[in-house]
């Protein structure tokens, strides 16, 4: 089975149009990854993703290794086959879990020491193992283990960590022993502009066939996240894919595919849709609201996907306020087809010469929460994934 | 728009073969009806439920009417209209939460006072009032208010309740301002032959379009449940459809086609579901349990639901044992197809004359759980409605 590749086909006004080729199909970039953490996205089922234009999905090494354990997904032919999905996979690596579950790890030069969020059992993560685990899970698209730093880490902390995540890509890209599978490197520098430049060019020289910046949106201002991924991107080869990573309300889409990304992922569009949060084209409503409990349309009236096609606002209202479980995938096909067809959309404007309008038209259109609002909630995000993983 | 009518077609060992002609389509019986309380299949959507062969589905007047409440469903064009669901309906009408919100009720001659389980608000349900809101939701099939007694009640409160709700009935009929809807006329009497026979005698003198068997399957003894509808069932005329409330495992199914009932309705194979217990051809499985974490094929081999057709049982016990919201929809799928595809069976085997080996085959390869397991179950589920409405 050959490795994945990318093919860079165009580029307007910073947009880059491209495909990634794989043995399970052939993915148009920029393209947005839904995540099925423990092996399925929250609520929905392949037949949902296939029908709503999701082609590559995203599982999470640590979760998987936890539970159902990542012999059994080998023994099963690997994660597509037991998830019934049959794109393309990425899984992640289990490193941004050891900056998340801040109480449960130890992070050491030789690896992740973690105690499982389900069970309080030690496991250790070596990059080694982690690729063994990934090569067991059987992802097209697979990443090394790295070292993340929280937002306002001092900067000596976040040199150590971009320092040894490089000797972690080293030893990860020794370890393989399988092909199939394209590793990607990992750029990680927190918000300081050389430490980004530094682990760019010592990744790039250790040559992979794509590249993950990481360590952003966790907490720094977004202009400075939008400065970190401009800055690291025209550091990149241009014939490789670059995945931003964890990084996906519709504003960061817009504006990162501007400067130069391929490929996201983001819980964002699912979470918040199971708290009744719902992406229009001027921003985003909450559902449960008083005022849509009479609302005869649908969430947005330029949607396409399934729920707006059927249902009412005022049904799905109710479905919220009486907690039925319906509510929150109905809600989340909406999110997730609200980011697909953005990223379809900014692919035909950029073919068509047109990202630049597009993007100042999205701009003027799409309000995004309030920054202050924004970043309190990732806050509490990140204290809800330390505690339960 | 003309009423719902019944088309008594044949019969065979004591199964029934029929139609509900209705403006939304024909409905073949006897018929399973999936149970949407809150105007939705805890977990499924419309097109679920068509695929899976559901044609008719039942709404709940009490809770409909506390959220999101009658005048906005009608508003919306009816029940049907509302939660996207172009079949026909069935409204039930509240007596049964009468009997099961113990102590958030008071029964009079006049109606039943309700406290709300949700906010403890005081509402009063007529005969009158439950017909209109019926009339405002707009249901093909309605059911009168009725008095519902627990199993052990004594026979002097189970007479005063039957008596009352004659004369419920009647109020009812009376009470009613437009066509197009089959009022239904509710059999009780408890575990009493004569006083059943009581109930059906002075409810057929009243003339309804169908008849419904309420009162039963609330903890008496399974015998006795069967026996209480054989000698109901005699009482009723034979070209009106009979329906058997609240009762829905599989083994009752089959018994109780088996006495000549043509519709029915339960929360059961939708709450197990939820739970994990799953039906299979030889009885129900809990796919949370260990043995199933490697097990390859579908939960049951014999089914055509999605998720046997598309996933392994260790996929669905990893979804389980992981809380993955799709484990709820995926197993309520499976369950409800099961129990729609047993009535397919039924009725083909009835078509052709073998509706006697088929029940005989079924009660030898199908195990329910122990009587005393079941009434345990029934006591908790009561007592969960009893809290939660």
């Amino acid at each position: 089975m050959s490795a994945p590749a990318f093919i860079l086909r165009g580029a307007d006004s910073g947009a880059r149009i491209g495909t990634l080729e794989t043995t399970r199909g052939t993915v148009d970039t920029p393209v947005f990854m839904p995540v099925a953490t423990q092996g399925s996205v929250k609520a929905l089922d392949p037949a949902d993703l296939r029908g709503m234009g999701a082609r590559l999905l995203l599982g999470n090494t640590y979760h998987l290794y936890l539970r159902p354990g990542v012999e059994l997904v080998r023994a099963f032919g690997g994660i597509h086959r037991f998830m019934a999905w049959d794109g393309p996979t990425l899984t992640d690596s289990g490193g941004f879990q050891g900056f998340s579950l801040e109480r449960l790890r130890k992070v050491r030069e030789r690896g992740i020491l973690f105690k499982s969020h389900l069970d309080g059992s030690e496991h250790e993560f070596t990059p080694e193992a982690v690729v063994a685990h990934e090569e067991a899970l059987g992802a097209d698209f697979i990443m090394p283990l790295d070292v993340c730093e929280p937002a306002g880490a001092d900067r000596s902390a976040v040199e150590a960590s971009l320092r040894r995540t490089l000797r972690w890509a080293r030893r990860s890209l020794s370890a393989r022993s399988r092909g199939g599978q394209a590793l990607f490197g990992i750029v990680q520098g927190g918000v300081f502009g050389d430490l980004r430049e530094m682990s760019a060019r010592g990744t790039v020289a250790l040559g992979f066939p794509g590249y993950a910046i990481g360590g952003l949106s966790v907490g720094e201002p977004k202009s400075e996240m939008y400065d970190m991924v401009e800055l690291t991107a025209a550091l990149l080869p241009s014939d490789r894919p670059r995945y931003l990573m964890g990084v996906g309300s519709p504003e960061d889409l817009v504006e990162c595919v501007a400067r130069g990304i391929d490929m996201f992922d983001c819980v964002l569009p699912t979470r918040i849709a199971r708290n009744g949060a719902l992406f229009t084209q001027d921003g985003r409503v909450n559902v449960g609201a008083a005022r849509f409990r009479t609302t005869a349309g649908p969430i947005d009236e330029d949607c396409d996907c399934y729920t707006c096609s059927a249902f009412s606002t005022a049904y799905l209202h109710h479905l919220f306020r009486a907690k039925e479980l319906l509510a929150y995938r109905l809600a989340t096909i909406h999110n997730l087809r609200f980011v697909l067809r953005l990223m379809e959309r900014m692919r035909e404007a950029a073919i068509a010469g047109e990202f630049a309008s597009f993007r100042r038209a999205f701009a003027q259109r799409f309000t995004p929460p309030d920054e202050g609002v924004r970043r309190e909630q990732k806050r509490k995000w990140l204290a809800a994934v330390r505690r339960s993983g």
